[in-house]
């Protein structure tokens, strides 16, 4: 049993491990077109910020560590070419020749690229994108010497690293697109409060601003045009989103789905026999809505990726989808959802209704009580919880986790309304915010479709 | 329609406003044989402590608010018996006589009060309790001159206490009988760290270790004398724990269940027709085991007191009972649970296995990483949730609400297994212990009895 892996970050490693656990008689061979396997991508933000010492701290697991558990490492190698019918790869290492691989199972675990709009002249000093721990490294060396950056995105890595770059003394302006920052993540309401906390830290947040061209002088860039002026910059941040790697599954014949990710049963099978996919290139699914989505988030890679391991090695090992959970903190603020939210549900004909609570993260007598609002979301008329989204104190927003785990099994509002969540003065208010949120949406979604105000 | 409610505190209170909002035209008459009505008696220790700022901050809203909703408030009013039989009972303001007041319906939220061994004898001054406000204040009065506390038990109040008034630069030494602290609280190995936490912070902890007597000089104490030899101290708190006010109820032939407690419904109705129980005094359903408990706590009686409200107005509402949720913190350290320990499980008979997970509350490369400790219980075969228990930094523990939601809805430590939680490095690991924990105790639970061994 031959079984390759073609990506070795988060759910190419987890696969790995796992089939190798799963059947120590098969060989299980990773290819990595990079330097760096099994990292943690999502901390990349914090070695810009400070908060974590060094890129090498990201690294979960040595190549050295991983050859001892049996599975064949393969760096700088690059798998240009899938052959379905005969069961053979094409592989090329940096500098050498290629050569064929034959495979019994197959792994796509090729993960995402930052999408680089065409604005983004390629060879342009100064401009990055943040993904792997190579962009990690040349952001940190432009840092090193900037003064002024430009963020143009407002999605979690934009975010993330507005408070990043102001910890290191840059000057900050942030250029979204949309409306609003956080666009895809929340609700407009809560858009609003995140670009709040953004201003208060002195990030110059532009939103309803297309980015049109870089401007720069002896190959270094010096700011950016834009469809409000020209704003100068010596670093220019390039975060508005990210699309699956496909190439190698189309090359395969594997089968996307409408999101343009690769299409995978809850196997993680493709539709090409024997090839699996795994991780960021693969669309899962929403449990909430029983429809397909493309959610790159870490967890999730790490799970899939677990699930191709046990089924490529003869097991039987299913991914049961995602709620869409997210978290995120920038400055003072910490930032979660999961579900749907009101706006998404709207776009999905879905009959659901929001309450909004603002209360405290504990008792607000206790000292450092700081404000908290929830946004519960829920079914009219059976008041199945939909979703929710959390603002407040970094420390007090994974509250989040309640509603997630509800969601996963179709919860809802009444029953949490009713749980004894724990209850201390330093923890909560006697109401927990989400106990209150509960009681309210429960009350909302029994109204008739035309009392829409919630309480 | 005349309602009247005897005791001004959580339940009382909630349920005057509740049955008041449900039927405006019913008086509603509160008596409160104290001076302070709708105050947060779980923030009194932090007073002490200093993390609230007087006991003022602790009264939710005043006679005069409560009064200005139409509520007759009645305070120094002491209630000494009931007529069932006419509908009366007895009641005598401070200083003057005893009259009847007549109901149509009658709540009883007595409370509980501090048990007080025969050792505490009455009349030496620098001994205390501490259930309501004006324990606190003589508290407070005898903490500015003292040196040296003693704390007699190692429960919820005793160890919030212990970091209170070490913060006010007293020593402590605390005396338990049982084998350790957090005794009714936690399983025996963690009820150890929390033992080790107050040990770290300078708490002389001596458990295993009787009181036999105070020993007092001039009317003051002046320690105590213990079946491990004579303590000294200037201040001694007795925390031994609390009984239900039943007095009332036994007066007017309300039964009691087998917890000591008013047995009541789930609409809180007593055995005696149009006399309603809620709060501290009453039992509650553990909904995990089906069974009735007495777990006197914040959140619960105030819940019970909505319901008896609603009820007593005229409505139909029901309290569906409790998980058994508990939270608190000493010094550094957050502790919750909820549902069973492992203990509990093994008193009950259940067929009950419990693993144990240690982590770090975010991901452990991020800046102030800390650990965490899950203990996850779960029925065997079944694996059916039955409790948690966690350890770690106060921001990290209010984790346990996840298990206190899906314990409401009987849920399966797989389930929870699969759900996405939120991630991001300043928040957990990839893998949440909560995940860990779960995927760990699903493999568990599924194993026959005979390997008892937890992963």
């Amino acid at each position: 049993m031959r079984i390759l892996i073609v990506g070795g970050v988060a759910a190419g490693m987890s696969a790995a491990t796992r089939a190798k656990r799963h059947n120590p008689q098969a060989e299980v061979v990773v290819f990595e077109r990079g330097d760096y396997i099994s990292y943690g991508a999502c901390g990349l933000p914090y070695v810009i910020g400070g908060e974590v010492e060094s890129f090498g701290d990201l690294i979960a697991r040595t190549p050295e560590r991983i050859r001892s558990e049996g599975i064949r490492v393969r760096l700088r190698h690059e798998v240009s070419g899938v052959d379905a019918s005969d069961q053979s790869v094409t592989v090329q290492e940096a500098g050498g020749r290629a050569r064929r691989e034959p495979y019994d199972r197959l792994l796509l675990a090729t993960g995402v690229s930052p999408v680089r709009p065409d604005w983004a002249t390629p060879g342009v000093a100064g401009v990055h994108v943040l993904r792997d721990i190579p962009d990690g490294q040349a952001l940190e060396a432009s840092v090193k010497s900037a003064r002024r950056a430009i963020i143009v995105g407002g999605g979690y890595i934009g975010l993330e690293l507005a408070e990043a770059l102001r910890a290191r003394g840059l000057s900050v302006v942030l250029v979204e697109r949309g409306l609003d920052v956080a666009g895809r993540i929340l609700d407009p309401e809560y858009q609003r409060r995140v670009r709040q906390e953004l201003e208060r830290h002195g990030v110059d947040v532009r939103c309803g601003v297309e980015v049109q061209a870089l401007t720069a002088s002896h190959g270094r860039v010096t700011g950016v045009q834009t469809s409000a002026g020209l704003l100068r910059g010596d670093v220019v941040m390039v975060a508005v989103g990210v699309r699956p790697n496909v190439a190698l599954a189309r090359s395969a014949g594997v089968k996307l789905g409408h999101t343009g990710a690769i299409r995978v049963n809850t196997k993680q099978e493709t539709s090409t026999e024997h090839i699996y996919a795994a991780g960021d290139n693969s669309e899962s699914v929403q449990r909430v809505t029983r429809r397909k989505v493309h959610v790159p988030l870490g967890l999730t890679a790490n799970r899939m990726g677990r699930v191709a391991g046990v089924n490529m090695a003869g097991g039987a090992a299913h991914f049961p989808g995602i709620v869409g959970s997210g978290i995120f903190k920038t400055f003072g603020l910490g930032v979660a959802r999961t579900g749907l939210s009101q706006h998404e549900a709207d776009a999905l004909k879905l009959d659901a209704v929001s309450v909004d609570v603002e209360s405290t993260d504990h008792a607000g007598y206790y000292a450092d009580a700081a404000p908290i609002w929830v946004r519960l979301t829920a079914e009219r008329g059976t008041g199945r919880l939909l979703g929710a989204q959390i603002l407040g104190h970094p420390g007090s927003v994974k509250r989040i986790d309640v509603i997630a785990a509800l969601l996963h099994s179709r919860g809802k509002v009444h029953d949490l309304a009713e749980v004894d969540l724990a209850y201390a003065p330093p923890f909560s208010s006697v109401w927990d915010v989400l106990l209150v949120a509960a009681g309210q949406a429960s009350r909302a979604a029994r109204l008739p479709r035309t009392d829409t105000t919630a309480p």
